[in-house]
């Protein structure tokens, strides 16, 4: 029989509830294990649907819009690519050329784009409470336009990356790391080091190692983060990791250096973030419309950093992980020191021998993002997938 | 039997010629009445296929392509998302990174995006006499290279505001009357007052009050116009007005005050647009090149505006309607004062009884854009509706 | 038998080895004769496909990513509605929104961009020796990322104009010649003017007339190429179009004038383009970051340019073609005297002769840029072809 092993795993995703139907997602610990763990058997049967060469193009109309605050590559185009699989048709909602200038409130717009549509995916990640509370803002007018019958639908919200977690990108760390390991029940007990490392470039958000610590500690991995003083981050994430940590049997521990978080470590994540004085100056100074003093901080925020360049992910220091040979992790684009800046968080040597992987541990964004559609669209997300499977149809011609 | 009430609405739009095959929509004055009638039904039939769950994808390819030159939120939503209701990809001709600039002329760039093209969508409102001149000749070097075989087939051209008339906003303030009413046929002999209203933004265009007396004229309405001295309309949608309301067996007069024009209305419709003459000027100053003083005249705009500010929809203005409970109409945004901006069109509880209403008067917009596709390219629309529901294909899985 | 004559055409186009496949579209040069042929077969069985209503959309799903690094509106259009006809979404890669500028490197943008994309277009024609490098890097990132597994399959890239060439262009104007003279074996003997005119608009790249001059003279053409001293061409092309002519039976020389080049002439093609040596230093200068002074440069070029005013196609030019009534080709926008500027490269009563017929050129490239993708992505494009006529799906409703 064909296609045994997808069939497999699609029937074992029928055997658990969808409770992300007719949910957004915007963090992942609000989400259950189960539902984790859903979104990533969906990604992994789209994966595999897809590379069998079988359609799973399910919507015969219908939109994604994204509404991107930052800059992007990687989560653009998995998000189109993403919805295309599917069958949805992506539009970009361009705050410079639209009317949202002129007092458009949130709850307006967010039903104005949501009349055709199935999902919208937000990015706003550069201003410490407000990209989650900008998300939250959307997907409480679609409830209430749902509710009074202004919308026959209400779209789903994605967080394409906000100030408190990007679940597209930690949920396809996950599937990386299930993948190299596995399965998901083999991450129990493995040791990750989610650390701070120089860059010479912009002051990054804070999104990434908050949602790897509060992610990776549901799955009883032993959880260091590594920062230098000054560089903390926002205490939900950490809380819910402490508490999340607790209840699988994993630990999580913040420690001094990178050389302590990364000794003995299966599985390395160091990248760089601003420092947390400067993301709140940051806040502060928009709100007060002070923004053209945002490069002068931009400044400050590099400056400050250049004090720790002694965090970069060296040969000396991967020699200090389990043998040696840890997976070394990223959610791109690194800078490599050499390559893309003289000094960054990573050597030249340790990137080009981990690059491949990492291009694989990006490789699963656009099925993530398609297994969260399929999740939030279908109560029967696991029929919509048997049903690609059943009829059979190509992909395309070989 | 299901959906028996799809299937009448159906036959009887198959009961009318369809004149708008292989035309434009450029100014609802030019449009039959029958012609209006079957854009409305078409818009209601497609809303309840697409309610339905019913797919309406009638294309395998093609594209709709838009020409913004203005900003948009609501419209350019609704382009893409009623063309992605037929199955056609859109694709915005972004004039500042094309060749346009090079000396393009607009009947080149007409055909060089009409090859494989089933619409083009043009927003062109900011000045007066230009905006309508440029889709008319875009439509005629359209006809040209039909006539002359370059092109196999002719797109529409579907006017997205001009200067003269905003049929996609009329058309969809019309279905929102309809359903409202209970009917197109009931709307004879209601009271709608169009009126100016003071707003602090940018010098709106003219085109909204402009289609909304031309077109609701044409349905029995009694339609009071009113604005402040210095903020007349262009004569040839007034003159169509006059003409239409005489044939109708409605009323069209100007009068002097909103309190006038809200006397015992069924309707209100107070929306902010710039002073005629500042329009002129802002021509005057385009065509000889001095676009530097555009913004210098966009605040004289104001400054004008700012002396009307009584010109507000308040509470107390909504009492002198019919039982003080007329029907509120926007085409959106609107200035709502203490929420938008300190001082604008509407009080801010005003605003907020009828936010939900305005919201479903702008839901239309999607269906009446498809609506005028199908009407503009198929000569039997009936049918293509009717292949829709016989067909039965789902828009999505459940 | 209906559409006899497309299957007569698609059954030719069978007979002959697919050597495209899992291949790029950089340069013609690098394509066999063969493979030319097909291209242009291609073109014309998906217009004649096209014609006759019936659908081509053969992928399911898969998207069309491009990478404009200059203005462009007919290739642009002709990659998005190529794409589209095919089944393809389409996704434009804007480098200033994505975080390309954050030093991420050309092979991870590649393979990051391609995970569920089935081609590739770039633009990249203004600095010489950059854009052809940088399609290969792209290129050869793929061929990588697919070896070692990143990739479950290899995007082609479609070079939309670079320093070198310029193939969805040349492959049209083929098109267009064969049509026209009723084969490509007609062609054979006939004397193509490919010459330099004067324009004022900007430094235009060298890669028509370098692609138009190494296409030709593989079918037997006898091409003369005229520029005033200063405006000579990149080696390569030119070395390339002197083996073709000799391997053809065609012939290729430079000569010193229009006139000389005109003089009984069957085709003529007169186009501006950059000084060499501007080109060089444009180069030099953005190499050395003097991006400052690439405006400076520009005028330099302009002026030079001003030398040179009567390079134009004018009526007595044209009257020394054979029998005065040359074929005359041009790629659009052309820079017409009194229309789009006061002094250009053809006079206003020439261009308006033959606008029409540069309108018809221009047409083929959609069907040029999907002719490209079927014939890169599957090994039996001739089958795939067949399919589409034989399933006889309509495109639309008539």
């Amino acid at each position: 029989m064909p296609h045994a092993g997808i069939q497999e795993k699609i029937h074992r995703l029928s055997g658990t509830p969808n409770d992300l139907h007719d949910r957004d997602v915007l963090l992942t610990w609000e989400i259950s294990d189960t539902g984790i763990r859903s979104l990533v058997r969906g990604a992994e049967i789209l994966r595999d649907l897809h590379r069998a060469g079988l359609s799973t193009r399910v919507f015969e109309s219908g939109l994604g819009v994204s509404i991107f605050r930052d800059q992007s590559t990687r989560t653009r185009y998995s998000f189109r690519s993403g919805c295309d699989l599917l069958g949805l048709m992506t539009e970009e909602l361009d705050e410079s050329t639209s009317q949202i200038v002129h007092g458009e409130t949130v709850r307006e717009t967010a039903t104005m784009i949501s009349f055709l549509t199935e999902v919208i995916g937000i990015r706003d990640d550069i201003f410490l409470g407000e990209g989650h509370r900008y998300m939250r803002d959307v997907a409480g007018s679609l409830d209430d336009s749902r509710r009074e019958g202004v919308l026959d639908h209400r779209p789903a919200v994605i967080n394409l990356q906000s100030d408190l977690d990007h679940p597209t990108q930690s949920v396809s760390d996950l599937c990386h790391l299930a993948e190299h390991f596995g399965g998901l029940d083999n991450l129990r007990g493995k040791k990750l080091a989610m650390t701070w490392a120089y860059s010479p470039s912009y002051g990054k958000p804070l999104s990434v190692p908050q949602g790897v610590v509060a992610l990776m500690t549901r799955f009883g991995l032993d959880v260091a983060l590594a920062h230098p003083r000054g560089y903390g981050l926002v205490e939900e994430p950490l809380e819910r990791a402490r508490t999340f940590a607790e209840a699988s049997g994993g630990t999580f521990r913040t420690v001094e250096s990178m050389e302590e978080a990364f000794d003995g470590a299966d599985i390395v994540y160091p990248k760089s973030w601003a420092p947390y004085e400067v993301m709140e100056e940051r806040t502060r100074r928009r709100r007060t419309g002070e923004t053209s003093r945002l490069d002068e901080l931009e400044r400050e925020c590099l400056m400050q950093n250049a004090k720790h360049m002694e965090w970069e992910c060296t040969e000396e220091m991967m020699g200090r992980t389990r043998e040696g040979r840890a997976l070394y992790m990223h959610c791109l684009p690194a800078d490599i020191s050499g390559v893309s800046c003289d000094d960054g968080e990573v050597a030249a040597s340790v990137f080009e021998r981990h690059r491949l992987s990492t291009y694989r541990e990006a490789a699963w964004k656009p099925f993530v993002i398609a297994s969260m559609v399929l999740a939030t669209r279908f109560r029967e997300s696991a029929s919509v997938l048997f049903e690609c499977l059943d009829r059979g149809r190509a992909r395309r011609p070989l």
